[in-house]
């Protein structure tokens, strides 16, 4: 999906929704654990239930991987679901020197078809630029996560610039790439910083996850995220997906894909049309 | 394998080295590509080929993961063959928020049984401790890597401290664990910089890639890299697996790796027995 599809998207749902399908195994309800493929009918529940109200889907690969070539089966199948009116999101945080990158690349948008896969920053350009060789394909690299490790690097502040390192990130890289190809992970526990990074990188999507479970603030992060083409994607996993556990699950994770839904369209209030 | 069985190893072949399995489908002999799995078959005839001169294998998870489900059932299948005896690390470079990077830990301390997983520093501590958890396996966190883009965020200077942003990972992540269950990787790219890393960090095992087609210098890595321990695991990937294209792969692999092995047990000169 290119810039432009992906912005028609938004503006005509006035949603900035991604759901995220961490489909842990172990979490989901009980009465779908005896099933064949448990967690493809879990996501297909849950992909019936939220297409509605989102305008795209971030499987987390570790949820997948963890279950051998198994998982990967369902990965495959789950992608095939979703229409492709949906942005769809390897939340995968790949990277390796060049060479490596470029079989990471494969996996994400040849042997599956994903819209983006997320890249980690710390190995700099040559592990993220072979993913950017693929037409109307996205990067989406880590620049300052919603983690309490966060704190850890991505504030090291930079003796020559006087930086942070996830801003010297968020500049350098963006020059490898440009906003029709790369976009930007901005955890929404940082609300206060979002700010500062639409300085940086004022035309740039952010992939901002941690809203819910992780207790990010939906109104700031609009408030300072929001550009003229809505410039994110904000993501919920848990919060929609495992709202329930019983045989309602898929209607609970509707509702509170809509409850969010409702809440971003207040940002359109007064835009377009 | 725990810390004591690795450095017994270590001294009984007097080799350091590890043989990356980055087993490109495109790249092994023409005449293995109609059988039903060529890379485990690839991989079958390198490990015994090279059983002897090495003590661990490296398998680059990339290029089993770009061939979809089929390529994890191969990486189960390799790390089967690998005897006991040998080392296995899963070069992933995984790690993600707490939640998630307890999934990747799953899978390869259990799903796949690896004595070792790398792992990127960029989100912090809670990116990295699941991963600790599990009993006599190892952390193979990014310090210093050996490509090109080591060059972009690793040597940023700590405002506060006038440390790079290397040292720091290794300062701070040497805490999160300890030398029993945390390695770093350390590219062999960087010789200089490998004596003051030991002291930085003067017991832990260093995994040195980038030997060979990365143009790394195996003398000036030992000097500086071996410890009372040994201390070191010392990759090559392209530079023993692929050393011939034709029916003798296999042979010119054994070759390549018996030719490492020997320059590095000149390290042991005078040690032990």
């Amino acid at each position: 999906m290119n810039r432009k599809e992906l912005i028609t998207q938004i503006f005509t749902k006035k949603s900035f929704l991604s759901v995220g399908l961490d489909s842990d195994p172990v979490k989901i309800p009980q009465h779908l654990k005896d099933l064949e493929d448990p967690v493809f009918t879990f996501n297909k529940a849950i992909i019936e239930a939220t297409l509605d109200h989102c305008v795209a889907y971030k499987p987390n690969i570790a949820f997948y991987e963890s279950q051998g070539a198994g998982g990967w089966d369902c990965l495959k199948k789950t992608l095939e679901l979703i229409p492709k009116s949906h942005f769809t999101i390897a939340d995968a945080k790949r990277g390796d020197i060049g060479n490596t990158s470029h079989q990471y690349a494969k996996t994400f948008f040849h042997t599956y078809d994903f819209d983006a896969v997320t890249v980690a920053p710390y190995m700099g350009i040559d592990s993220v630029s072979p993913f950017l060789e693929y037409e109307n394909k996205w990067v989406i690299l880590l620049g300052l996560t919603s983690n309490k490790g966060s704190q850890d690097f991505q504030f090291i502040k930079d003796e020559k610039t006087g930086k942070y390192l996830f801003e010297l990130v968020l500049e350098r890289a963006s020059k490898w790439g440009n906003p029709d190809n790369l976009m930007f992970v901005i955890g929404a526990t940082h609300p206060k910083h979002i700010e500062g990074i639409r300085k940086i990188i004022p035309d740039s999507f952010l992939l901002i996850p941690g809203v819910g479970a992780q207790g990010g603030d939906l109104q700031s992060i609009m408030k300072y995220g929001m550009n003229e083409d809505g410039g994110m994607l904000i993501n919920s996993s848990r919060g929609v997906i495992f709202k329930e556990n019983g045989p309602d699950f898929a209607k609970a994770a509707g509702e509170a894909a809509q409850v969010l839904s409702e809440e971003m369209s207040m940002a359109f209030v007064g835009q377009g049309e």
